[in-house]
Formats: C-alpha cells, structure tokens, sequence
C-alpha cells in the first residue's frame, strides 16, 4: 500500500470546500444546535483532542477538518500532523486541535465523516497503485461520485496516488456502446465527434470486442483513447498488440479487481479506471481522542 | 434478505431531493454539457431505456431517477416498476424511461449514481434487518453520514427495513464518554441533561462497561435510552438483565456485524445501530439498457 | 419579569445567523447602497454609538448585532454590555460600536430590527416565566414561527427564560385532531404512531375533552405526552388528576394568557405553550445612539 | 376598518416568494419530515379543507397559501374565496383545498404562518387607513420590517390600504439627525445630498423642532419631502403652515397611534408613518378545517 | 476623457461582490482546479506581480481585484496604487500583489476581467461625462445591463463621473409608449401613476414627438420628469424651451453619440442617458506583469 | 457574415440558465416590482409582442428569453421564429410572445438584455468565420469572459459558427510565460505537465518567438498544443512550416482582428483565439414591438 507520485499532490483550495463544510454542520445542527454539549458542558470550557486512525490507510482530508472545527470555533487551533497522502498506521496521530469544549464536540462527527470518507477512497486507490508497482500505468476513477462530492472525491483518489478520469461531461468526449449505437457506427460517431469537438478536447471510444477496436482502428478519425470495456486478459493483450505505435492511449475498465491489476498493466495498458473507488467506499476508521478538559480562568 | 414492515414505506417528497438533483446535473454537465451526446446523436432523436438491477438487492431511490431524467426533458415518461423497499434480483427492471436521447445519456450517470447509492444502503439493511428477525428488535443507522446526503441516506434505510436513530443534533441528547467527562461524572451529566432537555427531546447515554450502567441505573435522572457501547455479548445480556422492567429502551452499537446481530436480538435489545449501513456503502449494481433509437418524423 | 434559569443560556452559534444577516443587509442596500450615508458623510469618517434600550425588558440578540456592524465594517469594534437573557430598565446601554460612519448608519436599521424583535420575544417569554414562579412549569412557543426565523425566535425564547417545543415536524410525533380523523381514532392513531417512531422520537397527542383523555388513556399505546387543547381551568384540573401517576407529561396549550398562567402552573401541568410568543411580536424599543463625529487623520 | 382603493392591489408575482415558501418548508420538514402524517395517514389518502378567519380583518397572503400546498402536492386544488385586501368576518371561508392528506397537514402550519402574520399586517394597517378617512394623506410602514420578509410585509400594508414608504437605503435619500450631525449641519447635508443624488433620487430630511424646520426651508437646495419626528399636534399644525405652498411633501413619524391619526390628517399632513404596521404584527386568526378525508379508490 | 466629481465616489461595499467573486473563481475552477499551476509551479512558491495599465482610461473595480487573490490566498498582500475613478496613461501601475505563485497566477483571469470589464464601462462614461463639460447636464446609464452584474456596472459609471438612472422597477416610475398605449393615453398613465406612486416615487413619462410633449404639459398631473425619445437637436431645443420653467427635469435619450453630447448639454437638457455605456462595453486593456518567483525558506 | 456548421449546434439546456434568468429578474424587480406597469396597465390585460431585430446579425439565446416570460406568466405563448446561429436582416422578427400584458412589459429590458449580448456575441463571431471561409481553421473565444456568463457566452460563440476554447482551468493545461518562468523553463514546464496531466487532460504552450518554439519542438514531451501569442504573419508562417507534420495543432492569438483572419487561416494555423469575442461585446440591437392590447373578458 504506497503511493507513488504523492509529492506531487497539490493541495485542495478551500474553494472547493468551504461551503460544503457550512452546509454539513448546518445539516447536523438543525435548529436547536447540539443540545447535548449545550447542556453537558459548562460554557467557557476549552477542550483539546488529537484525531487517531484506528487502522493504517492513505489519509485525504485533513485540511478539511480544520475547516470545521474552525467554523465553530474561529479561535481554534490545529495543527496537522499527516499530510494528505501520507501512509498512516493504527494509533498514528493525523492532527491535534484546542478549541471551545461544545465546538470540538459538536464538530467531531462532521470532521470525522469527512476524513473517514476521503481516507477510505486514498487507501483502496494506494492499493491498486501499489499492485501496478514501477510500470507506467495509471489508476483512475470513474465518473460514478456522489452528488455533491465529485471534487472531493478525486482529490481522494489523488491523493492515494491515482490519476484523474474525465471531471465531467464537457472536458472530454467519451463515445460509449449507446451513442454508436443512435450515431449510427463507430466510424460516424468518430467523425461527429471529431467535427464536433474543440482542439483542446480529446476524444476516447469504448469497445467491448477486438472487432470494434479493428474497426475503430480502421476509421480515419482515430481517436485519442480507447476503452477496453469487461476484456479478458488475453483480450487486452491482443488488443494492445494490434493498437501499439498507433499514438491511442489504452484504457481498461470493467469490474476490475486488485487480483487483476499487476497483470493489465503488465500487458502493457496506460489506464486502469476502477469505479468502485468512490462508488462503494469502505471508511477509515478515524477518530477523535479527547483530552482533559480545561475551564478558561 | 427481507425487510418485513416495508408497506408503510412513506415516498419521500420533491422538496428534499429537487435542489441536490439539480446540483448533481450541474456538477456533471459543467459548462459546455454533455459534448459527447451532442456531438453523435443526433438532435430531436428520441430513446427508451430500462434500469436494470444487475445483481439481488433492495431498491431505494427510484422517484429521484425520475426526477433527473424531467430535469433534462420535462416531456420524459418515466414507468416505475418497482417501488422503494421491493427486493429485485439479478435482471429486474426496475423502471423504463422514454425521453430526448440526448437528455437520456446525459442523465444516466446522475441517476445511476443515486439510485444505486441508496438501494446499496437499503440492501445492506435489509440484511441486519433479515438477521433479526421476528423479533421486537430494530435496526438503524447512524450520524455517520456524508455530507448533504443524510436525508436520502436515511431514507434508504427505512426502504430497507430500518428505523432511524436521531437526524441531528437538536431532536435528541446523547451523552458520549466526552461529555460525561467534560460534566464531571454521569450524574451531574444526566441531571445537566434532564434540566436542558425540552420536554419533547429524549436523552439517551453511552456506557462503556457494566460498572457505568450501573451508576446510570442508580441515579434519579434516569435516561430514556442507554446505549451499550462495544459490549461483548455476554456483558449485553447481563445488561439487558440489569435494565429489565425500567422503562429504559436498550441499543447496541460498536463493530455490529452481521454474524452477531441475531445473538444480539435474541438477546432483548430493543435497537441495533450499524454506522456502515452510510459511512461504507457498497453500491448495488444497477445499469440502463438503452433500446433502438427512434428519430422523431 | 424575570426569568430564572437564564444562567444556562447557551450562545448561539454565527452558523445560525451569519447568512440571514448577510441576506438581510443586501435585502436593505439593494445595487447602490446607503445613497444618503454615502453623499452626506465625509469618506473616513469614524463613529461611536450606543445601543440603548427604551424601554424595560429581557434582550436577545446581542451578539448578532456584532455581526451586522463587523460584516459592513470588519474593523469594527463592538462591546457587549448586557449579555443575552438579562433584564434591561428603559436607558440602559445593551452595547456600543465603533467602526466606520458610513457602516454605522448602514447598518443600524437592519441591526435594530433584529435585536428589538428578539428581545421582544424573550421579554414577552420573561412575563409567562415569571407568572409561573418557582412551580416546575415550563413556557414553551409552539411551531407559529416567522419563515427562515425559526431557530431565532427560539433562541429568544430561551433568552426569556422558556423552553422550546418540538423544532420540526420531524423531532417528535404530535397528533392532532385531524390526524386522528383520517387514522380512523385515537387507538389506532397512536398505535400507527409508536409502531412508526424511532426510539427517540416521542409521541404526544393532543385531546379535546375529558372523554378523549380517557381514550387516551385507555390505549394500549399510551403517548409520552398528552396536549390538553383549549381546556377550561376546571378541566385541567380534572385532567391532571386523572394522568398523575401514569408517567405521562402535561402541556396545555389554546389561548393562554398571563392572566391564567399561574392558575395552570398551580394546576400541576408540566409544559405551558403559548403561539403569541413568536406569531405576534411586540418588538421591544431599542435604539442607537450616536456620538460625536471624528475623522481619521 | 376599510382600506379605500383596494380594487388597485396588483398581484404579487410569485418571484417574491417561490423561493422563501420552499425554505420555510424545508425549515419545518428538516431531515426525516413529517413524522405525524406518515405515521397517523394512510398513504394515497385524499382530503379537503378549508381556510377560515377565526376573527374579523382583512386579508393579504391568499396566493401564497396555494404555493405552499402545490409545493407539496402540484396536484392539489386550490380555489380562493377571498381576494388579498378584502374584510372577512369571523368565520368567512378564505379558501379551499384538496390535496394528498399528507401534503394537507405537513403544509397547514407554513401556509397559515403566512397568511395570519401578513394578513395581521393589513388588518392594523387598515385600521390606520380608516382613521383617516376620506383625507388626502397616506399611511405608510418603515423599514422596520423583519429580515427576508420586507417585499411580503410591504404587500400586506398595500393589501390593507395603505401606501410603501421607500423599499431600501438606494430608492430616496432621508438624512436623519445622525447625518446632519456628521455633515456638519442641515444646509451642508442637504446640498452634499441635492450634489450626490441621481435626477431620480428624492430627497427627504427629518427635523425635530419647528426651528429646525425652519432651517430647512431657508435653504438653497430644499429637499421633496420633510418628515416631522416627534411634533406634538400643535408643532404639526404649525409646520403645515410654515410648509404649506413650498411643493414639499409632509410626512409624520414616532408613535403614532390609531387615537390622533385623524387628527394628524386633519391638519394637512400628506404621510404618516407607522413602524409597528411591521416591527410588532398581531397576527389575525385563521385556522384550516379539514373535512372528511376519502380514500383514492 | 476627465470625470470631474470622481472625488466624491463612495467605495463600493464588498457585500456587493464577495459571492459574485466566489462564484466566479468556483466558474474558473470547476472541479479539479488550475491544473497548470498545479503541474508546473513548486508548492510554497511566492510572487509577486503587477497589475498595469495597458492603454489609457479610468479605472473601476481595484478593490474588488484584491478579493479575488485574497479568496485564494487569505494571506495576500495587495497594495492598490490607484483609486477608482482616476485616470490612468498605458503603463500605470494599478496595483501591485504578492502572494503564493499558484494563487496567483489561478486568480489572474478572474481579477482581469473584472477590472477591465469595469474599467472599459468607467472609461467610455468618462469620455461621454468630458463632452459635457462644466454644463449642470448629468450622463447616466439605463437598465440595458448584463444579469448579475448591475451595481458593479452601475458603480463603474459613477467611477468614470456619471450619475446612475434608477436602479431596478421599483425606484422609479418611468412611462413608456406601451405603457401610455395600455394605460389609455398620456393622461390617464400619468394620472394612475401618480394616484399609485408613493410619496418618494418619482414619475417620468417618455415622449416620441412635441406633440406628446405638449400634452404631457397639459394634464393636471405633471411628472417630475420627461425623456425626450430620439428628438432631433432641434426638436430638442424646443422641448426645453417648452418646458422650462415648469420643475421638470429634461432627460434625452436613444442613440446619443459623443459627438452630439456637447450639443444637447448646450442645449439645456439635465440628463444624458447612454445604452451603450453598459450594454456594448468595450474592456480596458489591462495585464499582469508577474516578477521573479521566490521559494519560500 | 455566415457560420457555416450552423445546422449542428446543440440546443442549451436550460439547466445552464433557469437560474440566472430567476436572479436576473429579481435583479431588476427589488421588493416592489414593476411599478409602473402595476400603476398603467390594468389587471387581467394580455398583450402580444414581437421581438424584432433592429440591425442584421446571427441570433444567439431566443429559447432564454422564453424562460423569461414564462417565469412571469407560465401562461405565457411563445413561439420562436428564428432558431439560434440563424442570420437576420433589420426588421427580422425573431419571435412572438403572448401573455399577460404587466408580465410582458415587466420581463422585456431583462429578455431584450439576455438576447442583445448573446445575438452580439454571435455576429462578431460569425464575421470571423466568414473571413476564415472554407479553410479547416476554427475560431474561438478565450477565457476573457463575465462572472457568472461564461456557459451562455461560449454558447452564443457556437451560435456563431465558432468553436470553444478550454471551458475552464482544469480541463486543459495551458502553459503562459509566467508558468514557464516558475517552473524553471520549457522543458521541466512541458514534463512537469506531462507527469501530472490526466490521461484526458490536453498540453498546450504558450511560445512568443520562433526561438521558443524551437525549444518546444526540441523537448521530449511535445505538446499537444502551441499557441503562437503575438506573432507577426511572416513569424506564423514560419512557425507553421517548422510544426508541420509533427501532430501538434497550431493556435494563434492576440490582438486578431478581421482584416488579417483570413491570412492567419491562408498560413495554416489550425485555430485562431479572439478575446474581444467575449471581453469586448457589442450588443445587437433588438427591440420588442407591442401590439394592441386586449381586457380578458
């Protein structure tokens, strides 16, 4: 389980999540507030408390904790102690924060769903990127996110040491069984999207047998990737024999598993996407140690 | 796998999805759109496609498919087959929709996203809930959700066959290990509580050990709930035996597996709570089988 | 008027309020602004002010004024005087501001409207309170709240010293005359009830005679809570009698007045709720005074 | 209590208030929703009620009732009886609507805040409107009006007759003493605002004192309008003679009360403003009589 | 190109830009962010960089450009050199702004367009405001402004010395031919409007011929002010002559181009209002010369 | 002025405007709406208009201004005469609407605003097309875009014939000087971008000098892309001739104006980039002629 490239990761701009963060604790808070540190914890209280994994993983989303807690509590401090992509194992501290008692509390679920969530996503993407080892090969998610946590999420997958697919409809074409199907052939779905598309928008095809891939080999309009969708081994190995030195990148896709990943990319494959990445999240297990308390004198 | 109460399924309403649909469509299709669909199929074409279970499961979510697909083209006709709560197996269709083939592809993903999400939760229940069988025991989930997800979330776990433990912060106090130490002990944290609490609000308390129970059991302030954080199952029957006839409902929660649910049951807790029912959802397979494309005359 | 447990009162978090204010400011500056600010009062100018209370009553709102000047003037300096919850006398000072001229005169229409109709509220509150005494009563709004103010006005009851009823329609089950109409009766409604709740959500049910107590009582479901709607003194009397005992709270609720309030609270009933307290507000007359002028040099 | 030129009250466009009906019912459904009709009603279940004036007024808010109920159900019927600005009697049917049981009552509460919080609005309103009489002078509101609320608050002082003061701080300029102070006077402030003001910008200026007056129209740049605050009747006449022929409209503010506002309108004044038509509303008295309920055969 | 009264502008209240900021940059980013910054500039890089006039003109937005760095970098320094409202030659210096390199250069677009949009708007008013000259005639824009940008449009016409024209529907009345033609004519329009217009609503009334002039001049309800819609010079010079005297403020306008401005001035019309100046903006050059980087020690 | 592959563009969904035309209106309609057409027109009169062009050009946003009307009247008839990227003459009338006659005056400056700037965009484009004729060289807009606008704009460049640029920063690398200089070079830049670039995710860079260009050629990571900025025609062609062959496509840009478009295509360049497109519109001049108007009997 490590991550190759994860010096490279750039950090994620609070753009990306501040109103998220808002929404979260305002979604938990309704319209009473945490009744239970309101009534437990004597006002003024200041509380420190160290986020813990309680298992090894890849974190993602410590950045985003400080966020929350911050939201309560404007004078809280954190300070991190992982940063995101870093391998951690059980009972590694990821950061530690000192802020108001009833923040810290009523903040916790809230942090820890969301660095549980994006840390299950790093950790199963440094799986598969560890099985792919030294080749050059990438692992990719899909477009298969949930609503509202698309940019999250693939900062996840990046920061497990993955690559990013496609963000979204419009960033590149990408021609699937169905639309060959209503454009009527491979070769004039090729050639519409190639009219159709900007210079700086690449085009990829899905295939589901070596036929297609020949006859979409055969078209004028190559396409810039290719999409070996649910192949068998040896199918992706011939198909990458037939398409190399062609300029296509090759990507496969379909219920693949981390069994079969060191193979693909030993046959020679430049993309592994694995949906499951953010459609069936396992979460790390993360939590929330917390300290003596302290009454402000 | 079978959710017993599942008739009084209430449908959930618009207003809690209408906003996150149109968020998540927006998301996907950016600035420039679905540019694959627009580029190869052409314009006024028309489609019809199934969603189809591609594996056993519980379906939640299938009123929100139709809502992004009259996102996309208000003229859709969308058929539902089987409502929220049906079980399904490998094949069924679960609905068929008919509508612009360009909106038809571009709302695929969005709906499958949803759907899928939710129908894996209410799957993952509906099997706690199987292993409980007759008896008065009910499953839930917990505050371990993801962000501006929990109204569906939970939605999905009464599709399966679950109850819902509290939805915020604000409709019920439960005092954690942490606030019992910030009040200075369980019984100034209970009085604290019952002094706080509205007369609407219930106040449940976790302890960690039988010894905890016991001074909750002795205080005047007794709470309405206990809960019984990570006992093993012999100390949960102790527990059940020491709590009998008090008028104080029981609930289990820590690492519940399906293995241990029915021993749990039998033994006469009134509420089992699974936090991965949301925070480690594996998503139900479930796919569009698009059918002959017809262009409008 | 005074209201005993205000020491508890727990501040509101800005999550609550920070939107509304910023809304609430742009509801008021339109697209060009304070426009008579701007032309008569020199650029740079600094102002100091008071808030001042004309009137006696309980203030509620305080610190949301503080976000009113800081989001027009972030250098604003604002100084509290009188925290929420406590008593005023007609000139006393609640809190002085000083910031820049323009932003204080901005911004004073919007923080004024907020502040006078919460301490409104919570002054209104405060005479309910006190009529009660020391009798283990407690005065409650009910859901006749203001849209998008919800979570203030409740606030502001609790700055008077009262407590709240349920937030939502989703915290606990209240079933009204209507629902027992279409659920075919009291029995059945209230068993549909409490084999619907989760095993937090409590069950009140509200009766409008003596005889429909007696059903109520009679089930086999028997509510947490039962709401005596429009009882004459004589008949809460009566009822109280015939509830004693059964573990069952008490709220009475129907054109309560101050008048009455004592009687009931000596009548032994657990929660009195009163629609008055937020649907007709008598804002409490507060007001800024402004001193004199000087300009930054 | 008649309101005169009601016949010209224009609709209100539901731009004003689609979006704050959907708010107030996501503020009251929260997370799980209404708990009370799912558990209590059948599903599929049909009902009818009517909306009922419990006391005598006059009605503003009729439309945005329908909205409410049409959110929840957009098949529900809903005819209106009575038109915004028109007097009802204890008793007079408002409304009628049939709709899903369900959406019935988990909208009852929103609608009927609406409609008795703005109808309360046009009652006291039209209770100033008939003091006057058949007198040339208008009876406005202020800005003290209640955050997101002002454009309906507004309304409901046109439903009961009455006329808008200005909508914000960017349609007319009214220095008040705090302006004049930090322009260093009367003249300086009104020349800094004729200098400033666009050619569609009306300039009003509030004076305490007959002198003050005085000073006012002694000056080069005399405003539109002058608003006395605070006179004592006599200090009106006065200033209505001192006034009378300069083409500058005169309006009166500061605890005005329904006892002298003939009075004021006898002695030539052209506005009376009156904050508490918005800053302290009685709501008027409207309830929902649902009618037997039918289930969908 | 000089805009006199640039000394009175007020600054622009950032309530009026930080969502629209937001928003833009959130346009920019989408959901992966600036991937080029990401890729080729060294994490914890500073720069430094200057904002500078490209061409001659006035400059409107400065300050709105220092919160888009700042939104994404809260520690940027950004030291204006230029206020709005002053002209600048090819070369100026406008500001200058050192913060993280990445920030940087991913604020770059969003701040350019802004200030250039605004300056363009400023410069093209000012040019109009200098043809005037010292002659008392103001130049204003109209509503032909682009969705969402109105008070920074209407501010950057303030900046470059003009004066705005009412702000919205509901500052104003302004009759037009198809309001004359529904209304019945020119003097039942001007009737209903004043019979309907608060006290501080100004009435305008456009009129295509002096025939239409004079019939506005003879109705008992004169308005505060007339437009004269596409008149000839001559016809212009008539209509003031017709209509001096009276109270009236004169606006011209319809296709006003900077070679008549000088004569309608002359001519003694108050008011010049200019479509274009809002809705054919050309933008003002303006770059960003960035410095040498700096990695942080 | 023609836009040859007109007959492909793709429909907008309104997904990309229902919102801002919402805000838009309320924009213009504040808290008290439309004034003077509540005032002038009376109740329940409907009228029929024209959108009407005043000058010729390519139409670009007729269905929005549908969505206007419709928000104001859902009643509202409209009926499209001119589809998008279609050419007009003066006096073209590009569609009729038929609604309530307060609605129809009340939406117009917000409709005639959205279709002006779209329709404007689209001509400027088109004359660039026209002027690169039959040659395979697109056009485009860049990045020089308003907040808020950028998915109409682009759109209204397809309108025009054109083609889109990068739609935003994380869907295209594109290397400035400033990067290059940040990162040390070309050669670490382009290598940089090919490590971190996604397998989808295109590289262009950005050269001012065939010296540069050389350097680009020379690296091992060619890029997908170079964008010539500034060159002279003679450096184009040359800069052509030294590309050719080597798969990499060709962009140009800054300062292009129409006289030498079609030499810039003549010199082989695959894409020409125009920021005046966006930056700089000139609006089209469209009206909207209203007929003769009808009471509802």
């Amino acid at each position: 389980m490590n991550a190759a490239p994860r010096q490279t990761l750039a950090p994620l701009s609070p753009l990306f999540y501040e109103r998220l963060v808002r929404d979260a604790l305002a979604e938990d808070f309704g319209i009473g507030g945490d009744l239970t540190s309101q009534a437990t914890i004597p006002a003024e209280t200041r509380a420190q408390a160290d986020l813990v994994a309680r298992e090894a993983g890849i974190i993602a989303g410590g950045e985003i904790a400080r966020a929350v807690f911050s939201m309560l509590d404007p004078g809280a401090h954190y300070d991190l102690a992982v940063i995101d992509g870093e391998t951690v194992q059980a009972g590694t501290r990821l950061a530690s924060v000192a802020c108001d008692a009833r923040a810290l509390l009523g903040a916790e679920r809230t942090a820890l769903n969301l660095v549980s969530h994006l840390s299950g996503i790093a950790t199963a993407t440094a799986r598969f990127v560890a099985a792919v080892g030294d080749r050059p090969c990438r692992v990719t998610e899909t477009r298969k996110t949930l609503p509202g946590l698309r940019a999250l999420q693939k900062y996840a997958v990046r920061a497990g040491g993955g690559s990013n697919h496609r963000f979204r409809l419009d960033d590149a074409i990408l021609i699937k069984d169905n639309h060959v199907a209503l454009a009527g052939g491979i070769a004039p779905a090729l050639a519409a999207a190639r009219r159709a598309a900007g210079h700086l928008v690449p085009i990829e095809i899905e295939v589901d047998s070596l036929a297609q891939l020949d006859e979409v080999l055969a078209t004028a309009d190559t396409p810039d990737c290719v999409l070996l969708d649910n192949f068998s081994l040896d199918a992706v190995r011939e198909a990458v024999a037939r398409t190399r030195g062609r300029g296509i990148t090759i990507e496969v896709s379909g219920g693949v598993t981390l069994e079969i990943v060191s193979a693909l990319a030993a046959a020679g494959v430049d993309v592994i996407s694995v949906g499951s990445l953010t459609h069936s999240v396992r979460a790390l297990d993360i939590g929330l140690d917390v300290g003596k308390p302290q009454v402000r004198s």
